[in-house]
């Protein structure tokens, strides 16, 4: 169905205002949503018309654990993951702008960051190389195995062009968490290939696949290495649960940095030459059937271009209705 | 077939010599090529086999275009790749070693670095984490086109741990390049799903794919939009050739990156939580037929080591016959 963005804005407000966050954590997780939400990520409205985004009653403010010229290690002390990263995210910039370098790691938060794209494209726009890694609970396999060790550990990375930043935001995983999520919600059966149940056969049921594993993104060596590398850089690396090693439901971790173009090539000819390569992309050869050549972010970003032009997002009626209910029923 | 170590050993270092190289730099190259072909990454015996890897006559050594306290910016000045990203290891690990991170960018070569892995392996020993991405011709086609516009753009992380550390390397195209080579070179049919012809279409013929396309790591946008991370990371960022623009067939780039975990946990503490991880995956449940779980480079560096021990290492027969013939009859 087609939602009126002023609704969904509403709703979100009202499930964030429920869950227990002051109001300038509410601004700053509604303009992350949002940013979200209109991308077609929806994992939010999944998760508010499921166990919703509860503020952990013991939350506080992410605290400094140990700081160096050029990076942090915050403390989330178990506030929403959106609040922390954007914290991070506003410290890497920092580091950065006045070193060249910022590296940011958290520990303890155990909500979604919501889409590690919002944060690198803002380090993007300001000139830099942003790169993101989000541990989560543990829901996917090795290559070779069917027991979840892995997040679902995506990783973006922001480019700045002249114009609009290039964004690749991507889990490491066959299918992001949330459209397990959504499908078990909803008793829709999962793409093939994804998912194995908890004896290691290939399962397309989303509870059989609960009590199982996901697949890696590519279900190759390949995607379990990158999920690896997320693993580590979310876990060991700033002291958070990893595997199965630590309080796994509660001590999710988070990595942010930022490179200064300045430390090589320069911003300026940096950003033209992004623009240059991303004009070479848009003119190669299409295959038949191919209308246009999308680089990382674009669809969904002019997915988001349009809903907010037309006023309306496409959301499934039964995931809104729900949503809706949860949300004006509390 | 079992070709003793000690005669293989020999002809790489002729092959060298033959090729223009200084005695120095034939030292430092056998190194590099050694830990390759030992883990059966063969593309210097495909490459000697065929055109060689001669020194190009304007050759120099690498000079510095630009330092700051955190990077360097090399002009290879057409020497070769892998003299080249030695050098730039060493100073990312200086760097890193002196302020926690070191970025080495280098622009101006047109060999290939041999294997990644090799360098980000010294960063991980060193007790660093490594990032490392290689520029080289056009061969990759992004996605929904058939046009090539990417090199085969490996990436490689090294990780330290307690012991051996865990190296990921990995092409983000759907073959590496070598292997291409010596399809081609063998008269040899591609696997299915990695190659396009010249108009778009699937194809096994490896003629047909050289004047075609390769398709990205997983035939998926994600594997694109690595492909197009390690583009803009060996292209624009530090000045050498990309996509289309500039001289791609003699401008080639790469960059490699130094992190030292005492800007977060410290090292210490994360070789033992990464022992941890690696010890968790090692314990996984296995699906049926799998004997082992391996991670990222340990089935390539148990190959190498039981080819040290036997003192042999397994060739394809014509393959080799074509490398010991063009070494020995020159």
């Amino acid at each position: 169905m087609l939602v009126p963005l002023d609704e969904l804005r509403r709703l979100n407000r009202r499930a964030l205002t429920l869950a227990g966050y002051e109001e300038d954590e509410i601004n700053l997780m509604l303009d992350i949503l949002w940013y979200a939400q209109l991308r077609g990520n929806i994992q939010s409205i999944v998760q508010f018309a499921g166990p919703g985004m509860p503020k952990h009653p013991e939350a506080g403010d992410p605290s400094v654990i140990k700081e160096t010229a050029l990076s942090v290690l915050l403390d989330g002390n178990r506030n929403a993951g959106m609040v922390v990263m954007h914290r991070a995210m506003i410290l890497a910039l920092e580091k950065a702008a006045a070193q060249g370098f910022g590296m940011v790691g958290t520990r303890n938060t155990c909500q979604a960051t919501a889409a590690i794209g919002y944060y690198v494209r803002h380090l993007a726009l300001n000139g830099f190389i942003g790169l993101a890694f989000s541990g989560s609970s543990k829901k996917v396999a090795h290559f070779g195995s069917y027991q979840p060790i892995y997040g679902t550990n995506p990783l973006a990375v922001g480019l700045p062009t002249l114009d609009e930043p290039i964004v690749l935001d991507m889990a490491t995983s066959a299918l992001p968490l949330f459209k397990l999520a959504a499908a078990t919600m909803l008793g829709k059966p999962l793409p093939v290939g994804v998912a194995m149940d908890a004896a290691g056969q290939e399962t397309i049921d989303p509870q059989a696949a609960l009590s199982g594993a996901l697949r890696s993104m590519d279900r190759s060596p390949k995607g379990s290495g990158l999920g690896l590398l997320a693993e580590a850089l979310t876990g060991p690396l700033v002291g958070a649960a990893f595997a199965n090693v630590g309080d796994t439901e509660h001590n999710w971790g988070n990595l942010i940095l930022a490179i200064d173009p300045e430390l090589l090539v320069g911003r300026g000819e940096f950003q033209r030459q992004m623009s240059a390569l991303h004009q070479a992309l848009k003119s190669c050869s299409r295959l038949p059937g191919v209308q246009e050549i999308f680089l990382p972010g674009e669809q969904s970003g002019r997915r988001a271009a349009a809903a907010l032009q037309s006023g309306y997002l496409e959301i499934d009626d039964q995931l809104f209705g729900r949503f809706r209910e949860k949300i004006t029923g509390l």
